[in-house]
């Protein structure tokens, strides 16, 4: 089956969720005559928001050139899909946490935000590796599968690699939230580094027209 | 008139539902320094969403292959189909209530929320088998339709089975909510097996280029 | 410029839309062991649900086909269009407004609601109407504009009959709820009516390949 | 990399967010039988809403014919376009803030609002900004590039004279709302303005076929 419309339907999926991320940004419980202080108190919303819009966005930047070197689609990988987004849907309820946890300014809410935060992550991650595993064994669904091997040298353990930086984050975090914190933070980085790897690695092979 | 812009929106229709379900993770009340112990204890909150997710998903997932299948459309069609989506969008609700019941615990208010979801589910069960009989009865709309007897013959009942094992779970909940609960699993896991036996069938009469 | 992307844009507006009313389904307030009549008596939102859902579903089938005439798009006509979305998107309020009034059962609130509900519907038909004369000057943006006065002749007046049926259901609201609600029906049911003769009309000409 | 799935996403989340913004309108808290008076003191939302909508549609316009220009992308140009969503994204948090504050007629709380919306309108413009001037040093990836310092010559400072409306907005509601506000709307239709002149200029030099 042609790969379009499962690329669509995910695209989808990505923009809406980068959308409803949004939603958390409601009105302050406030003052009349003092909404600029609660909403300048309201930081930490924008902070998870900045965070989660642009780990999503890497996710989809990452899904959508993955995806471009796919030519055909079939059950098992239309279901690993399914599941990959089901995760990434997930990182919605994090992101309230940890702005609500970072406003109330409490330690172990804190660091219990951050905590089910590096988990969906490292699921993601986790999923990711279950998707290039699948794809090397299915390369007849891809185009140019001659150049898998060479193309696919280089990139294959990136996600493992994002999966171990967030079990070191899951360990930082309960020693010390602000280590942890910049561990998920550099999580998400490596995560858009991958992403460039990949995005240099289909334009030096040439995978897509 | 061409089926393109009807899997479009259809696609667009799932993507959206699937992702909204995510919204009904709202923070729980919970006492400063335990938001833990508050986000684990709507762990029914997080099996509700699973259970629709899938659910939903692969109801997606079998739309996305009948209807690529189909090379025309017509007003019936768009009305028929209108109306599969109307049934789908309200599963939103009794998943709701189904988190909601079970989070309090109490038996009365978890038969009815399994009703409610087992009937939302029947609902869409009995629109594919009509959906069927339409196909059916329009073969001209379809691709290769003088495939169609051969490739139509297995899976011509899929839908009514699943209507049949909703009723069950129906009559079921009234006795044993535990029973019941398992019916619904068994309903969806049977949806995704007809999804599978369609997909296979598509592959086997090569329908699909 | 090409008209495919005002067209998925459209789409997108309206699956949102249609999908957005669910979110219109809250869990009642409800006595814990009682969920079941608390969701009953939330009838109101389902009915408002479903007028709203196929009213909308219906002007997406009729602005679906509609668009389907076009080739291409100019600036003046990704106005109107913007302009068309923006007064259908508001339909999401006085459906809820719907709802609670129905709900609470107070007259005076149900006219109102009502009232609204029909002045919305209003405003949408009076822009198709716009719509349609905007079209019946730039027929150079049209396929097939040869057999464009033919094909126009018997539908142009539909929106203005729209129009009406709103503007006697306006009135008719003042006087006897029942009545009016009829009316605003009516002209949902005239509406489908409509689309089905644009439909009708587009296949007899043969104006769509 | 091609550029039509970046356009579809991009589509995407405008659509979306476009719909979310009639998520502001809340039932209000009334007395039963006064529905109609409560609704009415809502119309700051309504107006809120409007301004908004018209904005965002506008900026959707804006993006749709730019990005029609563009043939390919790159990982810089999605990166860009990423931060250009979140931007616009933001839009929803101060058309809730303006909507309150004006509900609630406080003169500070309204200046902080249209200080926040001016913020976010002025950051869009800026980054749009940025798009031009990538652009221009990216010709490769656009289509007719031959065509292309002609064409820009026109409208590539139309992105600095709105950061220059909203700077000036911004002075301006800190000495007198209602001027503040007359500004603010001014930068919109300098945005609609600005959507004209490049629409109409990539029609006069024929750059999209």
């Amino acid at each position: 089956m042609k790969i379009d419309r499962l690329q669509a339907f995910s695209d989808g999926v990505f923009a809406i969720l980068l959308t409803l991320l949004v939603l958390d940004f409601k009105l302050p419980n406030y003052k009349i005559g003092h909404l600029g202080q609660a909403v300048i108190a309201q930081w930490p919303i924008l902070a998870a928001y900045m965070l989660s819009f642009f780990y999503v966005g890497t996710l989809w930047l990452f899904h959508h050139d993955y995806f471009a070197k796919i030519k055909r689609t079939n059950w098992q990988l239309n279901i690993l899909n399914l599941i990959l987004l089901f995760a990434i849907t997930l990182i919605n309820y994090p992101t309230s946490l940890l702005s609500e946890a970072v406003a109330q300014r409490n330690l172990a809410d804190i660091r219990f935000a951050f905590t089910s935060y590096a988990l969906v992550a490292l699921v993601i991650s986790g999923l990711f590796w279950v998707l290039y595993r699948f794809m090397a064994v299915h390369q007849d669904l891809m185009i140019h599968q001659e150049q898998h091997e060479q193309f696919y040298r280089a990139i294959r353990n990136d996600p493992l690699r994002s999966v171990l930086i967030y079990v070191i984050a899951l360990v930082g975090i309960q020693f010390n939230v602000v280590v942890g914190a910049l561990l998920i933070l550099l999580g998400n980085v490596f995560h858009f580094i991958a992403y460039l790897r990949l995005s240099r690695n289909i334009e030096k092979h040439h995978l897509i027209e």
